[in-house]
Protein backbone atom coordinates (compact mmCIF):
# COMPACT_ATOMS: atom_id res chain seq x y z
CA UNK A 1 0.00 0.00 0.00
CA UNK A 2 1.31 3.54 -1.07
CA UNK A 3 1.10 5.61 1.95
CA UNK A 4 -1.40 8.87 0.91
CA UNK A 5 1.41 12.00 0.33
CA UNK A 6 0.79 14.81 3.38
CA UNK A 7 1.99 17.63 0.81
CA UNK A 8 -1.74 18.80 1.15
CA UNK A 9 -1.30 22.24 -0.76
CA UNK A 10 -0.82 20.04 -4.38
CA UNK A 11 -1.76 16.60 -3.26
CA UNK A 12 -4.07 14.78 -0.82
CA UNK A 13 -4.51 10.68 -0.82
CA UNK A 14 -2.52 10.93 -2.92
CA UNK A 15 -4.53 12.13 -5.52
CA UNK A 16 -3.02 15.23 -7.77
CA UNK A 17 -5.77 17.80 -6.77
CA UNK A 18 -4.96 20.46 -9.58
CA UNK A 19 -4.78 17.87 -12.04
CA UNK A 20 -8.76 16.92 -11.11
CA UNK A 21 -9.54 20.38 -10.94
CA UNK A 22 -7.66 20.88 -14.34
CA UNK A 23 -9.86 18.25 -15.84
CA UNK A 24 -13.48 20.05 -14.56
CA UNK A 25 -12.38 23.41 -15.81
CA UNK A 26 -11.03 22.09 -19.01
CA UNK A 27 -14.78 20.00 -19.62
CA UNK A 28 -16.96 23.19 -18.37
CA UNK A 29 -15.11 25.33 -21.08
CA UNK A 30 -15.23 22.54 -23.97
CA UNK A 31 -18.08 20.02 -23.13
CA UNK A 32 -17.49 17.83 -26.62
CA UNK A 33 -14.05 16.70 -24.28
CA UNK A 34 -16.43 15.07 -21.70
CA UNK A 35 -17.62 12.31 -24.10
CA UNK A 36 -15.21 9.54 -23.92
CA UNK A 37 -15.23 6.27 -25.55
CA UNK A 38 -13.34 3.26 -23.70
CA UNK A 39 -12.48 -0.39 -25.14
CA UNK A 40 -11.60 -3.63 -24.31
CA UNK A 41 -10.62 -7.42 -26.60
CA UNK A 42 -11.41 -10.14 -25.24
CA UNK A 43 -10.52 -13.71 -26.92
CA UNK A 44 -11.33 -16.86 -26.31
CA UNK A 45 -8.59 -19.13 -25.02
CA UNK A 46 -10.86 -22.44 -24.86
CA UNK A 47 -12.94 -24.41 -22.56
CA UNK A 48 -14.75 -21.42 -20.13
CA UNK A 49 -11.71 -19.21 -20.48
CA UNK A 50 -10.45 -16.27 -22.36
CA UNK A 51 -8.47 -13.23 -21.95
CA UNK A 52 -9.36 -9.37 -22.09
CA UNK A 53 -6.65 -6.57 -23.19
CA UNK A 54 -7.38 -3.32 -22.17
CA UNK A 55 -4.67 -0.86 -24.04
CA UNK A 56 -0.76 -1.43 -23.38
CA UNK A 57 -1.90 -3.93 -20.40
CA UNK A 58 -0.87 -7.17 -19.89
CA UNK A 59 -4.05 -9.32 -20.92
CA UNK A 60 -6.20 -10.58 -17.62
CA UNK A 61 -7.75 -13.85 -17.42
CA UNK A 62 -11.48 -15.15 -16.63
CA UNK A 63 -12.37 -18.46 -16.00
CA UNK A 64 -15.27 -20.24 -14.36
CA UNK A 65 -15.16 -22.13 -11.08
CA UNK A 66 -14.97 -26.05 -11.77
CA UNK A 67 -18.78 -26.35 -10.57
CA UNK A 68 -19.35 -24.22 -13.11
CA UNK A 69 -18.04 -26.20 -15.50
CA UNK A 70 -14.48 -24.38 -16.11
CA UNK A 71 -11.18 -24.77 -14.58
CA UNK A 72 -11.02 -22.57 -11.99
CA UNK A 73 -7.57 -20.17 -13.34
CA UNK A 74 -8.94 -17.09 -12.64
CA UNK A 75 -12.04 -15.32 -11.51
CA UNK A 76 -15.59 -15.01 -13.56
CA UNK A 77 -16.98 -12.57 -15.21
CA UNK A 78 -19.69 -11.80 -12.64
CA UNK A 79 -16.91 -11.64 -9.91
CA UNK A 80 -15.03 -8.64 -12.15
CA UNK A 81 -18.14 -7.38 -12.38
CA UNK A 82 -18.36 -7.20 -8.46
CA UNK A 83 -14.60 -5.61 -8.75
CA UNK A 84 -14.82 -3.41 -11.09
CA UNK A 85 -17.68 -1.87 -9.16
CA UNK A 86 -15.93 -1.96 -5.94
CA UNK A 87 -12.56 -0.15 -7.67
CA UNK A 88 -14.89 2.39 -8.95
CA UNK A 89 -16.13 3.43 -5.93
CA UNK A 90 -12.45 3.31 -4.55
CA UNK A 91 -11.83 5.97 -7.10
CA UNK A 92 -14.93 8.27 -6.14
CA UNK A 93 -13.90 7.70 -2.53
CA UNK A 94 -10.86 9.31 -3.22
CA UNK A 95 -11.63 11.79 -5.54
CA UNK A 96 -14.25 13.21 -3.64
CA UNK A 97 -12.43 13.06 0.13
CA UNK A 98 -9.44 14.86 -1.72
CA UNK A 99 -11.60 17.60 -2.95
CA UNK A 100 -13.40 18.10 0.75
CA UNK A 101 -10.16 17.64 2.23
CA UNK A 102 -10.83 14.41 4.02
CA UNK A 103 -7.65 12.78 4.85
CA UNK A 104 -8.15 8.85 4.07
CA UNK A 105 -6.14 5.93 6.26
CA UNK A 106 -7.85 3.51 4.09
CA UNK A 107 -10.76 2.42 2.30
CA UNK A 108 -11.88 -1.14 2.25
CA UNK A 109 -15.50 -2.17 -0.33
CA UNK A 110 -16.53 -5.35 0.42
CA UNK A 111 -19.31 -6.65 -2.30
CA UNK A 112 -22.01 -9.40 -2.91
CA UNK A 113 -24.20 -9.81 -5.40
CA UNK A 114 -27.15 -12.79 -5.61
CA UNK A 115 -27.36 -14.44 -9.09
CA UNK A 116 -29.81 -17.34 -9.66
CA UNK A 117 -28.38 -19.50 -12.35
CA UNK A 118 -31.47 -20.75 -13.83
CA UNK A 119 -31.45 -18.82 -16.97
CA UNK A 120 -27.93 -19.16 -17.86
CA UNK A 121 -28.04 -22.70 -17.86
CA UNK A 122 -30.91 -22.52 -20.45
CA UNK A 123 -33.74 -23.84 -17.82
CA UNK A 124 -36.34 -20.69 -18.01
CA UNK A 125 -36.52 -17.79 -19.84
CA UNK A 126 -35.73 -14.90 -17.48
CA UNK A 127 -32.72 -12.62 -15.69
CA UNK A 128 -29.77 -14.29 -15.99
CA UNK A 129 -28.20 -11.47 -14.27
CA UNK A 130 -27.57 -10.30 -10.62
CA UNK A 131 -30.87 -9.37 -9.16
CA UNK A 132 -28.92 -7.45 -6.86
CA UNK A 133 -25.34 -6.14 -5.22
CA UNK A 134 -24.47 -4.44 -1.89
CA UNK A 135 -21.26 -2.94 -1.27
CA UNK A 136 -20.25 -2.33 1.82
CA UNK A 137 -17.65 0.53 2.30
CA UNK A 138 -15.00 0.61 5.37
CA UNK A 139 -13.63 3.97 5.29
CA UNK A 140 -10.35 5.20 8.61
CA UNK A 141 -10.72 8.40 8.51
CA UNK A 142 -10.69 11.41 11.34
CA UNK A 143 -13.48 12.85 9.55
CA UNK A 144 -16.79 13.74 11.50
CA UNK A 145 -20.02 11.52 10.60
CA UNK A 146 -21.71 14.26 8.48
CA UNK A 147 -18.52 15.13 6.22
CA UNK A 148 -18.81 11.38 5.69
CA UNK A 149 -22.49 11.17 5.08
CA UNK A 150 -21.60 14.00 2.36
CA UNK A 151 -18.93 11.98 0.89
CA UNK A 152 -20.92 8.82 0.39
CA UNK A 153 -24.24 10.36 -1.19
CA UNK A 154 -21.60 12.55 -3.45
CA UNK A 155 -19.94 9.54 -4.61
CA UNK A 156 -23.10 7.25 -4.82
CA UNK A 157 -24.73 9.72 -7.21
CA UNK A 158 -21.30 10.06 -9.58
CA UNK A 159 -20.04 6.24 -9.36
CA UNK A 160 -20.04 5.58 -13.39
CA UNK A 161 -19.95 1.80 -12.59
CA UNK A 162 -22.46 2.05 -10.15
CA UNK A 163 -24.77 4.15 -12.77
CA UNK A 164 -23.95 1.23 -15.30
CA UNK A 165 -25.55 -1.19 -12.85
CA UNK A 166 -28.21 0.16 -11.43
CA UNK A 167 -29.49 1.45 -14.88
CA UNK A 168 -30.74 -0.38 -17.98
CA UNK A 169 -28.31 0.59 -20.51
CA UNK A 170 -28.24 -0.31 -24.11
CA UNK A 171 -26.02 -3.31 -24.86
CA UNK A 172 -26.05 -4.09 -28.61
CA UNK A 173 -24.19 -7.61 -29.16
CA UNK A 174 -23.98 -7.87 -32.92
CA UNK A 175 -22.13 -10.84 -34.92
CA UNK A 176 -19.75 -9.68 -37.47
CA UNK B 1 -4.06 -20.57 -27.01
CA UNK B 2 -5.52 -23.80 -25.96
CA UNK B 3 -6.26 -25.65 -29.05
CA UNK B 4 -9.98 -27.05 -28.39
CA UNK B 5 -9.92 -30.52 -27.67
CA UNK B 6 -11.27 -32.83 -30.35
CA UNK B 7 -12.69 -35.98 -28.49
CA UNK B 8 -16.10 -34.88 -29.13
CA UNK B 9 -17.56 -37.82 -26.84
CA UNK B 10 -17.03 -36.56 -24.00
CA UNK B 11 -15.44 -32.70 -24.59
CA UNK B 12 -15.65 -30.11 -27.53
CA UNK B 13 -14.17 -26.87 -27.70
CA UNK B 14 -12.36 -28.18 -24.39
CA UNK B 15 -15.68 -27.59 -22.29
CA UNK B 16 -17.00 -30.95 -20.38
CA UNK B 17 -19.94 -31.47 -21.62
CA UNK B 18 -21.12 -33.67 -19.07
CA UNK B 19 -20.09 -31.48 -16.38
CA UNK B 20 -22.44 -28.52 -17.41
CA UNK B 21 -25.49 -30.55 -18.39
CA UNK B 22 -25.00 -32.59 -14.84
CA UNK B 23 -25.36 -28.86 -13.29
CA UNK B 24 -28.40 -28.41 -15.08
CA UNK B 25 -30.12 -31.59 -14.40
CA UNK B 26 -28.72 -31.38 -10.83
CA UNK B 27 -29.97 -27.90 -10.34
CA UNK B 28 -33.74 -28.96 -12.19
CA UNK B 29 -33.94 -31.69 -9.37
CA UNK B 30 -33.16 -29.28 -6.69
CA UNK B 31 -33.93 -25.38 -7.70
CA UNK B 32 -32.30 -24.09 -4.59
CA UNK B 33 -29.11 -24.94 -6.32
CA UNK B 34 -29.42 -22.09 -8.61
CA UNK B 35 -28.99 -19.60 -6.15
CA UNK B 36 -25.42 -18.29 -6.03
CA UNK B 37 -23.83 -15.48 -4.24
CA UNK B 38 -20.80 -13.79 -5.70
CA UNK B 39 -18.08 -11.64 -3.91
CA UNK B 40 -14.98 -9.29 -4.35
CA UNK B 41 -13.04 -7.20 -1.97
CA UNK B 42 -11.30 -4.19 -3.10
CA UNK B 43 -8.41 -2.04 -1.60
CA UNK B 44 -7.48 1.22 -1.74
CA UNK B 45 -3.84 1.69 -2.24
CA UNK B 46 -3.75 5.72 -2.78
CA UNK B 47 -4.48 8.33 -5.26
CA UNK B 48 -7.09 6.22 -8.23
CA UNK B 49 -5.37 2.43 -7.41
CA UNK B 50 -7.23 -0.29 -5.79
CA UNK B 51 -6.65 -3.86 -5.56
CA UNK B 52 -9.51 -6.39 -6.32
CA UNK B 53 -9.05 -9.69 -4.42
CA UNK B 54 -11.19 -12.38 -5.34
CA UNK B 55 -11.19 -16.00 -3.77
CA UNK B 56 -7.85 -17.44 -3.66
CA UNK B 57 -6.35 -15.50 -6.79
CA UNK B 58 -3.60 -13.10 -6.69
CA UNK B 59 -5.87 -9.50 -6.30
CA UNK B 60 -5.57 -7.11 -9.67
CA UNK B 61 -5.09 -3.78 -10.25
CA UNK B 62 -6.83 -0.46 -11.13
CA UNK B 63 -6.19 2.47 -11.91
CA UNK B 64 -7.26 5.53 -13.77
CA UNK B 65 -5.56 7.39 -17.18
CA UNK B 66 -3.04 10.15 -16.29
CA UNK B 67 -5.77 12.53 -18.13
CA UNK B 68 -8.27 11.60 -15.26
CA UNK B 69 -5.73 12.07 -12.41
CA UNK B 70 -4.48 8.89 -12.10
CA UNK B 71 -0.49 7.10 -12.25
CA UNK B 72 -2.30 4.74 -15.38
CA UNK B 73 -0.44 1.68 -13.93
CA UNK B 74 -3.40 -0.51 -14.86
CA UNK B 75 -7.04 -0.55 -16.75
CA UNK B 76 -9.65 1.14 -15.12
CA UNK B 77 -13.03 0.51 -13.98
CA UNK B 78 -15.28 1.30 -16.79
CA UNK B 79 -12.47 -0.53 -19.22
CA UNK B 80 -12.98 -3.80 -16.88
CA UNK B 81 -16.74 -3.67 -17.23
CA UNK B 82 -16.32 -4.17 -20.82
CA UNK B 83 -13.69 -6.83 -20.30
CA UNK B 84 -16.35 -8.12 -18.18
CA UNK B 85 -18.99 -8.66 -20.45
CA UNK B 86 -16.85 -10.03 -23.45
CA UNK B 87 -15.51 -12.80 -20.66
CA UNK B 88 -19.09 -13.67 -20.02
CA UNK B 89 -19.95 -13.68 -23.91
CA UNK B 90 -17.07 -16.21 -24.22
CA UNK B 91 -18.26 -18.13 -22.06
CA UNK B 92 -21.99 -18.29 -23.48
CA UNK B 93 -20.41 -18.63 -26.98
CA UNK B 94 -18.49 -22.08 -25.59
CA UNK B 95 -21.24 -23.61 -23.38
CA UNK B 96 -24.14 -22.86 -26.12
CA UNK B 97 -21.39 -23.89 -29.03
CA UNK B 98 -20.62 -27.40 -27.32
CA UNK B 99 -24.05 -28.03 -26.13
CA UNK B 100 -25.35 -27.31 -30.07
CA UNK B 101 -22.04 -29.57 -31.63
CA UNK B 102 -20.60 -26.35 -32.96
CA UNK B 103 -16.63 -26.63 -33.23
CA UNK B 104 -15.79 -23.15 -32.75
CA UNK B 105 -12.23 -22.30 -33.81
CA UNK B 106 -11.72 -18.82 -32.49
CA UNK B 107 -13.50 -16.60 -30.64
CA UNK B 108 -12.38 -12.41 -30.08
CA UNK B 109 -15.23 -9.78 -29.09
CA UNK B 110 -14.20 -6.36 -29.43
CA UNK B 111 -16.48 -4.22 -26.77
CA UNK B 112 -16.47 -0.58 -26.81
CA UNK B 113 -18.68 1.79 -24.62
CA UNK B 114 -19.62 5.37 -24.54
CA UNK B 115 -19.45 7.46 -21.55
CA UNK B 116 -19.88 11.49 -21.04
CA UNK B 117 -17.68 12.31 -17.55
CA UNK B 118 -19.68 15.41 -16.92
CA UNK B 119 -21.63 13.73 -13.98
CA UNK B 120 -18.69 11.77 -12.65
CA UNK B 121 -16.66 15.17 -12.36
CA UNK B 122 -19.44 16.60 -10.43
CA UNK B 123 -20.20 19.22 -13.27
CA UNK B 124 -24.51 18.16 -13.38
CA UNK B 125 -26.53 15.61 -12.01
CA UNK B 126 -27.44 12.71 -14.37
CA UNK B 127 -26.12 9.96 -15.52
CA UNK B 128 -22.14 9.13 -14.60
CA UNK B 129 -22.42 5.27 -16.18
CA UNK B 130 -22.32 4.39 -19.68
CA UNK B 131 -25.20 5.46 -21.97
CA UNK B 132 -24.50 2.61 -24.38
CA UNK B 133 -22.05 -0.12 -25.27
CA UNK B 134 -21.41 -2.15 -28.19
CA UNK B 135 -19.56 -6.14 -28.62
CA UNK B 136 -18.88 -7.04 -32.24
CA UNK B 137 -18.20 -10.63 -32.29
CA UNK B 138 -15.69 -12.23 -34.58
CA UNK B 139 -16.40 -16.47 -34.66
CA UNK B 140 -14.27 -18.29 -36.60
CA UNK B 141 -16.23 -21.63 -37.73
CA UNK B 142 -17.22 -24.17 -40.24
CA UNK B 143 -20.81 -24.09 -39.20
CA UNK B 144 -23.76 -22.68 -41.15
CA UNK B 145 -24.94 -18.97 -40.63
CA UNK B 146 -28.67 -20.48 -39.44
CA UNK B 147 -26.38 -22.45 -36.65
CA UNK B 148 -24.54 -19.27 -35.69
CA UNK B 149 -27.79 -17.10 -35.68
CA UNK B 150 -29.50 -19.71 -33.42
CA UNK B 151 -26.24 -19.85 -31.14
CA UNK B 152 -26.05 -15.99 -30.89
CA UNK B 153 -30.03 -15.87 -29.88
CA UNK B 154 -28.93 -18.10 -27.11
CA UNK B 155 -26.14 -16.11 -25.66
CA UNK B 156 -27.18 -12.97 -25.57
CA UNK B 157 -30.93 -14.38 -24.15
CA UNK B 158 -29.11 -15.72 -20.96
CA UNK B 159 -25.48 -13.80 -20.56
CA UNK B 160 -25.03 -12.97 -16.50
CA UNK B 161 -23.11 -10.19 -16.94
CA UNK B 162 -25.09 -9.26 -20.29
CA UNK B 163 -28.42 -9.03 -18.47
CA UNK B 164 -27.00 -7.33 -15.41
CA UNK B 165 -26.02 -4.18 -17.81
CA UNK B 166 -29.46 -3.87 -19.98
CA UNK B 167 -31.34 -4.25 -16.73
CA UNK B 168 -31.66 -1.90 -14.08
CA UNK B 169 -29.89 -3.90 -10.63
CA UNK B 170 -31.00 -2.76 -7.25
CA UNK B 171 -27.28 -1.99 -6.30
CA UNK B 172 -27.51 -1.09 -2.44
CA UNK B 173 -24.05 1.38 -1.32
CA UNK B 174 -23.46 0.85 1.98
CA UNK B 175 -21.35 3.25 4.57
CA UNK B 176 -20.23 0.35 7.55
Amino acid sequence: MTAPAKDTETRLNDVDIAAVAGLASHITENPEVADTLWSASVTWTGGFRSEASIREFAPSASDEPHGLGGTDTAPNPVEQLLAALGNCLAVGYAANATAAGIDLKGLRIDLEGDLNLTTFLGLAAGNAGYSGITARVHIDTDADSAALAELHKTVTSTSPVGHTLSRPVPVSIELV
